[in-house]
């Protein structure tokens, strides 16, 4: 059971500028358990069981040009493409649960959530197909490889179809280093001179979409086949800072703590020229 | 119809150094149309119709007691606790569709996506609710109010009854500045002094589980009621860099030309401590 330190009090009690009043402190009743926190735990009881859905394999070729045309279908974007190229195909020919899913739902993952820049909704797409079949346990490892895979590849690499697409071609390829949408299309746009609201733009993120859509696909087929096993290393900037370092460790003071996230640290962290303080002789 | 500018085929030929060959370009077919790029429309057609699901009012106290239980239920964290608390709040009372939607599915935004650290999951469940009701045009606003509102507010807010929670009393609140989970909970145990580890850390999120929860009920209700209007102003700092300044001009330079998102520029653009080179004598 977890123990208030002095340290921790004391930083509770007087370290805290950016607001919120902590009179009337209480210390924690430590006799508080897992059990009684999660009282309410039966209305949580799910129809079918917590992450029951079961995966079906799928043609490769036909995910990746689904998951294409999921992204320019009505302009549902990344994040629904991804999901009804794996799930959907399923649906299509498995039935139920699949077919009866809100497909649409993934639609808010469209440019990083609704046009905010967050995480790339294609990985959000295909984090949300995995989780309709695997719990954390298993997930987790499967979005590590998925995500550190996206942060180091030159994409988009899927070639469309002559005819299926509103810019047809090659495309130049950029590797995005970040996960986050805000980054990822910035990095490309200097690599390639187009413009973030391009029509380019949008078919690279399309192209991304099937690719994103196929190695989820890989990914997932390995772990139907007992066979899925870590490939990709975490960023060796982030070992540095990490595990070789001070931020993945336990220490006594807060600043070299855990930090939230697997992140590749270098694209906010390194001083660069992206990150220098733009509001200062900026022109 | 959009057309190649001189510049842009200039750009796409010559300036790639990040990888990707041009070999053998195509020029786009100008006469490709949004429906022969849709031509797979028919295999999305959905069960009920796109975004087709009504939204019921829900009693506010329940809603906030629900998200932050469904945090702490089995660990399932934040995208689910604020997810079940709205659409799983519905199903108890009104049944299907809500009742069968595969809820754990959204486990996979804990900790900004199994982990990663990305966009807050509260953020992404809260954003899954909305567009089971919203397609973008009317949700893309509620949106804006809902991740702005994260941005500028000093949380937690949310004060857990007594017994129904693993840390009781007060917390630290800090502003976290950003949808990123990264940044928000590194400004909290900046403010804090608690590790990103602790389970002060943890109880902290679960309360903006509820936090969240209970905003995105308040601009669904007010949607509902027809009386929804955004009362947040975008970050000073974005619109000095967009609407009044050069990043959202469709100038020449592509350096100059849209970017993508509305998260607030200056955790990341601001040449702050946290961002300058800490691979450069870096303690």
């Amino acid at each position: 059971m977890k123990q208030y330190s002095r340290r921790n009090i004391l930083g509770l009690m007087g370290g805290v500028a950016a607001g919120g009043a902590i009179a009337g402190l209480v210390v924690p009743a430590l006799a508080a358990t897992a059990a009684n926190t999660d009282k309410l735990g039966e209305r949580f009881k799910q129809n079918g069981g917590d992450f029951s859905w079961k995966p079906h394999k799928l043609d490769p070729a036909v995910v990746a040009e689904v998951a294409h045309a999921g992204f320019w279908h009505k302009g549902y974007g990344c994040g629904y493409g991804v999901l009804y190229s794996i799930v959907g195909l399923m649906g299509e020919k498995h039935g139920a649960p699949y077919k009866d899913f809100p497909f649409t739902v993934m639609e808010f993952g469209k440019s990083g959530i609704s046009e905010w820049g967050g995480t790339c909704g294609a990985l959000l797409g295909a984090a949300a197909a995995l989780a309709l079949f695997y719990p954390r346990k298993e997930r987790d490892a499967m979005i590590d490889e998925l995500f550190r895979w996206y942060e180091t590849t030159a994409f988009p690499l899927y070639k469309p179809k002559p005819g299926s697409t509103k810019v047809e071609g090659p495309l130049p390829a950029s590797v995005s280093d970040s996960i986050i949408c805000h980054i990822s299309v910035a990095r490309w746009c200097a690599a390639s001179k187009f413009d973030a609201r391009s029509t380019e733009r949008s078919e690279r993120c399309a192209r991304i979409t099937a690719d994103v859509a196929l190695k989820t696909l890989e990914i997932l087929h390995a772990k139907m086949d007992g066979k899925f096993a870590t490939a990709m290393k975490k960023s060796e900037v982030y070992e540095g800072c990490t595990a070789k370092g001070c931020h993945g460790e336990n220490k006594k003071e807060w600043e070299h703590s855990g930090l939230k996230g697997q992140m590749d640290c270098a694209p906010c962290h390194s001083g660069s020229k992206a990150t220098m303080d733009k509001r200062k002789d900026h022109p």
